[in-house]
């Protein structure tokens, strides 16, 4: 949320395209963590743990190329890392004494961040520690993130203590002390983590897991694991280490100042903009400015501002106007009292659920490509100007054959997203 | 185009509903002209001389109450007084011998600048001088107006001389001299201004100077008649008087500093927002800006240089997204390459033109009311989640029974506004 408008409930900021590849092409957090460590580490076995609404963004920005590790209910960090310990261990026959990194998807660091995930793996496969830690060298006394305090100062020492995030002077006092940003990144050896997870979690392997997830204890990997642990130590890290959970940090790392229809007039100082409707934005005299407009609202804030934008978000927060889906994206392009507008646009192979709707009847009209219609069980080829209306209870799907746009019009009251019936489809469609 | 993106091609600034009636609805400049006139002068005859694209906004807002003056061209306002004049004498048989007042209908003013108007007409009446004009007491050494030279301090006085947009300095000599600034407000006989056109322009009455308007030649009306006129005095008025020409003028004469949906934060200071969008506008440490956004753009301006968009508008303009229009209004919702979705909502009673369109299909699907749908000469009724076909050269058009909304998808290559013919209605559907 705190990427509004762009980050929303489903749409995550590791998956906001604000970045640039080395290609010059839009790129997302995850998308560059990913080509990062591909490259540091290649062959390297990836496997993302989730929830389920990032499926369809996970695999629209990074294909097949990665094994997802759905998380069935929301829990915290330990439940999560033991789901996807027992999913290595049971479903991928990973062996126990191979070593595994957990690390988040959203940091923006430099290519020597994963040469550091190398050594942490030797370190665990060397198992002279339990668990290694990646310890970042503090570029000024923050009161956001949890310390690390090492031992002594060598590049790889043992952890004394683990500090919660502190305030200023505290700060100061821990970066006196040598102590290091804890990143979130630990390393070991997955037998270890099976160990820890079968101490405290009572299941047998990962379906059962999978199948009790929702009834888990909602805990830290850090509280409950990390620091227990006795045999601990932690690999320094001094190259770039971002956290671009902000506007304000996020922009430091964008390449140029505008992505998306924009105008900085010559009065303009340090202001960026992200603009990801149709229309123009033009900025005038805009200081030290962040502008960032979507379909579910539009910010204006001054960069340091921003960092404080949570508490207004939860109190503005609306109807989702843009999804990325499996099969595609919807864009709600008109709300009205007893009808919705939407644009659905579908990518070519790709199709809806079959489904349909209690409340509401629904009217295609197919805007742009080539596809089939199932109502009812019964197909039909549709392309541009044709006219599909669905009564409620009509059961329905679309296959696109190419890219495929077509404005939904949904009318009935009380229009509403869990308002839908799935069923199963014929194979002979497919 | 200076109060963009709220004002375009279409629509102008006086129609802007961003004041505030006395009964705390919104109201636009127009209108409160309109009201401050008639409330100081009742009965009086007020006609406003505009071109046709303003028609359908003045019906919209003022209704009936008053008389319009077509100019079927853009010229300057020499031409445009003498057709409002000849419309006078010709078409409402107004005598020679009535004063007249000519003024612009944005001036932000208090009642008291309608009282002056009584005054100026008596003194168009009496005829001692052939025109009067209105000098309003200047408040500062403003650049952007042109001044008159009195000859004396009197309330009354003879002009000695006009003078064009100075600079700083030659303005505060200006002031120094007592000049007042040229408000665009003149009052003589109506028989003065038909000679004065009669001189200049070759025509004979109100219809032959309609028929020949795109040859009449562009000139002002100060530099053809007011500057070269001796009999000429000025009537000095010491009230409000501002001219909400820019963002920054406009904003001070708000009542409120948010219009539409929209969060400033604690932290912001002077600043106003005006959202027509349907999504929020979240603001935070935003010092003296202005916020505005509509269908056509957003504009994120710090106040002082929002007097300096123009060119850069003129860059960016594209597409007007929205428009009044006499039957109603339209909201472009979506443009893709060889379709666009557009709401188009009909006002209970009103219709379109009967029209088909040669190189684009459209299909409506009706989102609320009930109406009747003309297709190829045969009527059909209407309502929620009824469709509507209309290939190429097919001719349609559709009465509203009640508040009418359509989504309408328009496909084919090359989509213009050009594309459009007229005919004539059969009179049995009305």
């Amino acid at each position: 949320m705190r990427l509004w408008p762009l980050s929303n409930e489903i749409r995550s900021k590791q998956f906001l395209k604000l970045l640039e590849g080395p290609d010059g092409e839009p790129e997302s957090m995850i998308m560059r963590v990913y080509r990062q460590a591909s490259r540091v580490a290649p062959g390297v076995r990836i496997v993302v743990a989730t929830g389920k609404k990032q499926i369809s963004a996970i695999r629209n920005q990074l294909g097949d190329r990665v094994d997802i590790c759905v998380e069935p209910d929301r829990r915290d960090t330990f439940p999560a890392i033991c789901l996807a310990a027992s999913f290595l261990a049971d479903e991928r026959k990973m062996p126990g004494e191979e070593p595994v990194i957990i690390c988040p998807v959203d940091p923006y660091v430099e290519d020597s961040y994963f040469e550091a995930f190398a050594e942490m793996a030797a370190l665990a496969a060397e198992n002279r520690a339990a668990l290694t830690l990646l310890g970042l060298e503090p570029t000024y006394p923050s009161e956001k993130y949890g310390y690390i305090i090492p031992e002594d100062g060598e590049r790889v020492s043992r952890v004394a203590a683990f500090k919660e995030k502190p305030d200023l002077s505290t700060a100061r006092q821990y970066l006196a002390q040598g102590a290091l940003w804890n990143g979130g990144v630990f390393a070991c050896r997955l037998d270890y983590l099976l160990e820890k997870a079968h101490e405290r979690l009572d299941f047998t392997d990962y379906r059962d897991l999978y199948g009790r997830y929702a009834d888990q204890e909602k805990i830290s990997f850090d509280y409950a694991v990390a620091e227990r642990e006795d045999r601990i130590q932690v690999l320094r890290y001094s190259g770039t280490w971002k956290d671009l959970g902000t506007w304000n940090t996020l922009t430091e790392a964008m390449e140029g100042h505008i992505l998306g229809k924009a105008t900085l007039n010559e009065t303009c100082e340090n202001t960026h903009v992200v603009n990801e409707l149709n229309v123009p934005i033009l900025c005038m005299g805009c200081k030290d400015m962040v502008v960032a407009a979507s379909g579910d609202g539009i910010l204006v804030s001054d960069k340091g501002q921003s960092s404080y934008i949570k508490p207004y978000v939860d109190r503005i927060r609306q109807q989702v106007m843009y999804a990325e889906k499996s099969w595609g994206s919807f864009t709600v392009l008109d709300v009205q009292e007893g009808s919705m507008t939407i644009k659905v646009e579908l990518m070519p192979g790709h199709n809806l659920y079959y489904h349909s709707h209690e409340h509401r009847d629904e009217v295609w009209t197919v805007a742009q490509g080539q596809g089939r219609v199932i109502l009812d069980g019964v197909q039909q080829k549709v392309g541009p100007g044709d006219v599909v209306s669905m009564p409620a209870g009509c059961r329905h799907t679309v296959f696109a054959d190419s890219w495929l746009k077509i404005i939904e019009v949904q009318l009935g009251e009380g229009i509403s997203v869990e308002d839908k019936v799935k069923y199963d489809m014929d194979p002979r469609w497919i």
